[in-house]
C-alpha cells in the first residue's frame, strides 16, 4: 500500500526550543512532553499505516492556554496537530514534524441541563464520559461508536463521527448546537449556543465540525441531549440477501418511524468470523443464513409494546420472503450479546489476515445493488477473496472490507489496496456515493478526495482554508493540499 | 422607526443597458422585466418597512442561465439581489439599486425517491408545492410556516426557515442534504448529495443555508423527507401561565418523545384578538384562561392511541396544576380549526393597530422567565401596552409582539421601536438568547446584530464574505457591513 505522507515540517531547533520554553512557562513544564517513550504511542495510528514525528506534545488545561499556544505557534510559523483519543482510521491525528496538541486535560462538563436537553463538554472528555454524564441526569447522548471508551469529543466533532445511531439521531453535526474554537491566529470564538433556533448570521460551527482540525482547534461544544428511552427491542434476523434486507428496512421504517434507531447489516462470513475469533459468542439462530440484520427499536413511552410492533412487521416480512428467521432479545443481557456480534466484527477480522477496507455510502435505495455489484467485481478480480460488507444499511453506509484469500501473503494482498480502492470507489462514484461516509479524509483518502470530489467543491474548500488559515499551520497536509502563504 | 438602508448602488445606465441586452439575449427578452408596474410589488416587503429600487428583475429558467447572469454582473460590478416569494420579514429580499433576480421560473422537482426519502427541488418551487409533491408519494416534507403557499424553497434555504415543526424535525438546515449554488464569480457548485453520511471534506452547504443570498445564489436543494404520519392528535389547552406551560411541555416531551411534533404557546390577549378579527373562529374552551398551548402528537404507527397518551399526560398535568382545561380534536376539521387559532395570530394583530415585533429565542429552560420578565418591563415602560407573546415554546422561540395601547397614535407608537428593541434584546442577550430566532437579519436587524454578536463571530463572518464575495455584489448591505474590494 502506498501512503503519501504530507511534506514533513522540519522543525528548526533554534526556533522550537525557545517556543517550548515560553509555552512551558505558561502551561507548566510537566505539560510539555518531550520524552520519546511517552511521545511514541501518539505518533502512530491504530493500524500502523502512518508513523509520524513531533518535537513535543502539549497538554493545555484551559481554552486560554490553547489560545496562547496557537498564537505562539502562529507567531513562529510552527504547525500544530490536534489529537484526541488517537482512534482515527485515516491518519488525520498524526503529526509530521509539527507540535502535537492534546486536549486530554480539558475534561470538564461545564453545564448540563435536562430541561434544555443540552450539555457543554470540553473537547478532552471521552465519548463514554459524555454518555455517562447524560445518563446520570436521565438523558441520552446518542452518539455510539466502537471506540467510545477512548475517543474524545473533540475528535468526534473534528471528524463528524457517525456510528450506529445516526439513523435516528444524526451524525455529530446534528448533535451539536454550538462550539468554542481557537482560531488559527489564536483568537477564541465563543459560539457555545444552547439555542434550538438562532438565525443571526452565517453558520460558523459547521465550518469546524468535520474539518479535521485544519481550520482551528475545537475546545468545547454545546451538545444536544434527548429524553432517555424507557423501552428497547433488539432483534437479530436471518435474511436471504442485501435486497431482502433493504426491503425489510423500508417496511420497518415505514411503520416504526422514529422508533427505529438501529439497522445493521452483516454477511454470514462476518458472523462466522466473529463466532470463530471472539470468545463467548454463539449463533443466535438455528440455521445459517446468507446475511443478517440487527434491528433496534427504542421508545420513551411508558408502556410501549415494541416487541409486538417488531413481531408484526417481521411476520409480514417473512410472508414477503424478506426474512427467514429472527430472534428477539428477552433481556438486556441478550440484547447486549446480539450487539456484540455486530460490534466485534472489526476485531474478529484481524484473525483472518489482511483486510483492505472501504468506508463508503450510497443513496439508501442503491445500498443493496452496491453490496451485490461491488462483491462480484472484487471476487472476480481475486479468486478466494472474502468480502465482508457490513454496517449501517439504514444510512446507506457500508464498511466494504475485503479479507485476503486463505493462505495468500498478507503484504502481497495489502499491496493491492489501490487497485481495489479503484474498483470500489469508481462504483461508489457512479452511484453518487461517498468514498468516506464516516471516517473522514485525513491522509489516507486525500488523493482519493482530489480524484472524486468535483473541482468546484475542492476550490471552495481551498478558499476557506486560505481565508481562515493562510499560514497553513493547522494540521497541515490533512484533508486537502494547501500552499501556505507564510510571511 | 428608523431603518438604515444600505448604501444604494446607483446604476450607471451606460453599463446597465448593454448588460441587460446581453442577459436578454441569453434568457429571453420577456424574462427581463423593466416595466415599473410589474417591478413595483417586488420592491417593497410585506409590512412596507423597506422600499427599494432596481433597474430590472431577471427571470432565469435554468441554473446555467443563473450562472450566466452572475458571471455577467460580476464582470460589470453590478450587484444582484435574489428574491423568492417576497415574504421575508427583515427586508433581505429588497434591492437598493442592484438587479433583482427571481428564481420563480425554476420550479422543477428534479427527483423524488420515497425509498431514499429524498427530493431534489429547484429554488423557485413554493414550500406548498414541495409539501404536495412529497405527500403524493406517501412522504412528508415537514417544514411548515404561515407563508407556505407563497414562499419559495430558495428563500426557505437562504433564511434557514423554521416554523411550527422544528421541535421534531429541525429547521430548514436539518432538512437539507445538499445544494446547488451559483457562486459569486458565476461558477456552479453542484453539491446535490442525497447521502445521509458523507465525511469528505468541509461542510459547504451550511455556509449558504441562512446566508440570505450574500454568499451565492441557491438554485436547487436535495431535501430530506420522512415517512408520512398515520395518526395525529391535536389538543388546545388552557394553562395558568408560561411557567405552567413549560412544565407541561417537559412532561409531554419526556413521555411522548418524538411523537411530540408541535407545542405552541399563546396568551389570552392573542386568542381574543383572533376571535374578534378572524371570521369563523370560536373559543374551544368553556371559560377563559391566562394562556394556552396547542399540542400536536403524530405517529407513523398503524394503531397508535395518541389520544390516550395525551389524556394520560394531561390528567397528570392537571393534578400538578399545570393545566386547567383541554380539548382534543376528534376530526381533521376540528384539528384544523384549532391550528387556525394559532396561525391567524399575526393577521389578527393587524386589527389592533401598530405592533412592534421581536422574533427571539432563549434556552428552553428560560422561556417562561423571558415571557414574564419581558412583559413586565415593557408594560411598565408604556402603560396600556398589550403584550402578545406567542410561538414555538418547545424551541425556546417566542414572537414577542407588542401591540399599541388602545387609542394611541400608531406612528407615535412605532417610533418607539428601538426603545423596545433595546429592552427586549438586552434581556434576551442576558439569557444567552438570540435576537433573531427564525426570521434572519436582512436589513432590519443588521445594526442589532453588530451590537449583540461577539466581535470574534462578526470577524469570522466578514472573513467568509470577503473570501467568497470579494466584490461584495451578492445582496450587498444585507446581514453584515462589507467593504468590497472592487477592482
Amino acid at each position: 500500500m502506498s501512503i503519501q505522507n504530507p511534506a514533513s515540517y522540519i522543525p528548526d531547533p533554534s526556533r522550537i526550543a525557545p517556543l517550548l520554553t515560553r509555552i512551558a512557562a505558561r502551561i507548566g513544564a510537566s505539560h510539555v512532553v518531550r520524552d520519546a517513550e511517552r511521545l511514541a504511542p501518539h505518533l502512530v495510528e491504530g493500524r500502523g499505516l502512518f508513523r509520524g514525528s513531533s518535537p513535543a506534545m502539549l497538554l493545555p488545561g484551559t481554552t486560554d492556554e490553547v489560545a496562547f499556544i496557537v498564537a505562539a505557534c502562529a507567531n513562529e510559523g510552527v504547525p500544530l496537530v490536534p489529537q484526541g483519543g488517537n482512534t482515527g482510521h485515516v491518519g488525520g491525528q498524526i503529526p509530521f514534524g509539527g507540535l502535537l496538541i492534546s486536549l486530554s486535560r480539558m475534561k470538564q462538563i461545564r453545564q448540563l441541563s435536562p430541561l434544555d436537553l443540552t450539555m457543554i463538554a470540553e473537547a478532552g472528555c471521552t465519548l463514554h464520559e459524555v454518555q455517562k454524564a447524560a445518563r446520570a441526569q436521565g438523558c441520552l447522548f446518542p452518539l455510539s461508536i466502537a471506540s467510545e471508551g477512548t475517543c474524545c469529543i473533540g475528535g468526534n466533532l473534528s471528524t463528524n463521527a457517525g456510528g450506529t445511531a445516526v439513523l435516528r439521531y444524526g451524525n455529530m453535526r446534528e448533535l451539536t448546537l454550538g462550539l468554542e474554537v481557537v482560531l488559527p491566529d489564536g483568537r477564541i470564538w465563543n459560539g457555545l449556543s444552547r439555542l434550538r433556533k438562532d438565525n443571526t448570521g452565517y453558520d460558523l460551527k459547521d465550518l469546524f465540525i468535520g474539518a479535521e482540525g485544519t481550520l482551528g482547534i475545537i475546545t468545547a461544544a454545546s451538545l444536544r441531549l434527548f429524553p432517555a428511552p424507557r423501552a428497547r427491542m433488539t432483534a437479530f434476523a436471518g435474511v436471504p440477501g442485501p435486497h431482502a434486507a433493504l426491503a425489510l428496512f423500508r417496511r420497518l421504517r415505514d411503520v416504526a418511524g422514529d422508533a427505529l434507531t438501529g439497522f445493521e447489516f452483516l454477511p454470514r462470513f462476518g458472523l462466522e468470523t466473529v463466532l470463530k475469533h471472539i470468545p463467548g459468542t454463539r449463533d443466535p439462530l438455528g440455521a445459517p443464513h446468507a446475511t443478517y440484520v440487527l434491528v433496534e427499536l427504542t421508545s420513551t413511552r411508558r408502556r410501549d409494546d415494541l416487541t409486538r410492533l417488531a413481531e408484526e412487521v417481521f411476520a409480514e416480512a417473512m410472508e414477503a420472503g424478506e426474512l427467514e428467521d429472527a430472534v428477539i432479545a428477552t433481556s438486556e443481557t441478550q440484547a447486549d450479546a446480539l450487539w456484540k456480534l455486530r460490534e466485534s466484527l472489526s476485531e474478529a477480522q484481524k484473525g483472518e489476515g489482511g483486510s483492505i477496507k472501504h468506508d463508503v455510502s450510497v443513496p439508501v435505495s442503491r445500498v443493496a445493488d452496491f453490496v451485490t455489484e461491488a462483491s462480484a467485481l472484487c471476487e472476480a478480480r481475486l479468486p478466494g477473496l472474502r468480502v465482508c460488507a457490513f454496517g449501517h444499511m439504514g444510512d446507506g453506509n457500508i464498511h466494504f472490507n475485503l479479507t485476503q484469500p486463505v493462505g495468500m501473503d498478507k503484504a502481497a494482498f495489502i499491496a493491492r489496496w489501490e487497485e481495489f480502492n479503484r474498483i470500489v470507489h469508481d462504483l461508489v462514484a457512479g452511484m453518487e456515493g461517498s468514498i468516506s461516509a464516516e471516517h473522514g479524509i485525513g491522509l489516507l483518502k486525500r488523493e482519493e478526495l482530489a480524484r472524486y470530489k468535483p473541482p468546484s467543491a475542492l476550490a471552495l474548500m481551498a478558499t476557506l482554508k486560505q481565508a481562515l488559515d493562510p499560514q497553513g499551520l493547522m494540521n497541515p497536509g490533512k484533508v486537502l493540499h494547501h500552499e501556505p502563504s507564510r510571511p
